[in-house]
């Protein structure tokens, strides 16, 4: 379920004129600014862009990177495009971060349609006139290419059949993998790849079930390499996206230290799609609300922002 | 260019008519079928199928595939379903093939627009309850499995930029790894299956221009294997694609025995696309009209469909 709390019955000209207003002159009514994009859905925010262009000549998102600064002003960018050219945004920034982190990827291949998916790659190729295949794959080399290219190129089977009997013999193959080390093992990347979450979740299970113990558990090491630790992320981000979110928000916000970006980028990418079920989950396991959590350790228009996506500006 | 010469103003439900009467009773009218079904485009057909569903309660496509036999049967009910199905039906047989053969995989991937491949891959789910990439992956293994899972998945860019700088670093790169004799390099995989097809031109092109000769020349090997051979007919395929074609449809009619599924697919894949340009090479390459070449080699309904498909029928 959603936070997000969208108003009805609002018009896309009216609120770009208040957009205008909260831009014009000195200094920039950011209130204005929250209070209106903080409750308008994808189809209304690009409503208001279109009516902005039209009444102003001008591109909103641009004009509100230019009045806004630090996390507010990411945040609210990222909120502004439209969801599949946001994760064209958030994907190209992530490849070309010096401290790869590849969970970007792994999310959007993760819990994205395949519709979505495509979606997501056609926005690419109109920003930076490249595929985000053909990026992905520059960026990284041998068994991490292998897992990545292959996660976000394979266009999964959408339908809840599951091959029980595959599921068995599958989860042999990986078990003979994972004894004998061979985390790279090809059948392993096959498995993982290619085959439809529900089917795959029918052969760790089974995994589970004959050695007692979790695949990820299996797959820790004391070399953990980077190919490693992005396999053991994809498979929780797939096995349980609601708890692999949870931590990533947990991770994001704990004591010492915000990581604004990760914070940001699952409230903007989850706000209008599955964030109630996160916050559930953080209170589950940290018996704290994720909103006290997220206005402890944010402040300012930042802090109202995230707080108005989860639902909770009052 | 297209050979298929569909008439305007014709009425599905006429045609349904038709063909139910051409299939009433005993024996089957031949001749109708074809006069009708060789002259209508995919749009005409699919309404088609629907009316004659309505009004009699029937599939079209199995009561022709009832009523017809052999090679006419199988064309005809290629030429039957929509071209993405159809697609679909035509790699799932290839795969299921004792005798492997991976040039539909290879076709579908190189010849057609992302959009077109991912009805495709749809189709397929719809038809088979599992995607094509993991058909593909679990029929095959190790370098094959890695070209042709990452020829199908990859969304590639279709814009028409060159960088002609990394062309240039890029073909060296194909060079070093082919002095190696390192054909299964996972730069030449990573080059061939992830860059945009104007890029990649420019690679192989730069790579003539600096060795005086083709890369396909240079892959060629006594010890031709399976991967290698897929390796180059996807370059040839990618490369040229009439040429290609004209290279299928020769091999598939030379004398001594005809290849009646290889010379089906062409011209049923490309009779509403491109076979006018493959005739014409095939004219320039074997100084004889491929419709002359394609009724000396078949005959019966057989014969007269794939000429009225080539737009010969008179």
């Amino acid at each position: 379920m959603a936070t997000l709390i969208a108003f009805d019955d609002v018009s896309p000209a009216a609120d770009a004129e208040l957009l205008q207003k909260a831009c014009h002159g000195w200094g920039t009514d950011e209130k204005t600014v929250i209070s209106i994009l903080g409750h308008r859905n994808a189809i209304q925010r690009k409503l208001i862009r279109e009516a902005y262009q039209e009444l102003y000549h001008e591109d909103l998102v641009k004009r509100l990177e230019h009045e806004l600064s630090g996390d507010f002003e990411r945040a609210v960018y990222r909120w502004n495009l439209d969801p599949a050219d946001r994760d064209a945004v958030l994907a190209n920034v992530a490849l070309r971060k010096e401290n790869r982190d590849h969970r970007v990827i792994i999310e959007l291949s993760c819990t994205l349609s395949p519709e979505e998916l495509f979606s997501v790659k056609r926005a690419y190729q109109c920003r930076y006139k490249r595929s985000l295949e053909e990026d992905i794959a520059s960026h990284t080399s041998s068994d991490l290419r292998k897992l990545l290219v292959g996660l976000v190129s394979i266009h999964r089977y959408q339908g809840d059949e599951v091959n029980l009997k595959l599921a068995d013999s599958e989860s042999s193959i990986l078990r003979n993998a994972i004894e004998e080390k061979a985390f790279n093992h090809e059948e392993i990347l096959r498995i993982i790849t290619t085959r439809s979450k529900p089917q795959l979740m029918a052969t760790l299970n089974r995994y589970k079930d004959e050695h007692g113990c979790t695949i990820t558990k299996h797959l820790k090491d004391d070399s953990a390499d980077e190919y490693t630790t992005t396999l053991r992320t994809t498979i929780r981000c797939m096995s349980d996206p609601i708890k692999y979110f949870e931590n990533v928000i947990r991770n994001a916000i704990k004591n010492g230290g915000t990581n604004e970006d990760a914070l940001t980028r699952v409230i903007v990418m989850h706000a209008e799609k599955d964030l109630k079920d996160i916050m559930e989950q953080y209170y589950k396991r940290n018996s704290v609300p994720l909103n006290q959590a997220v206005a402890k350790e944010t402040s300012g228009h930042y802090k109202r922002f995230l707080l108005t996506l989860l639902g909770k500006d009052s």
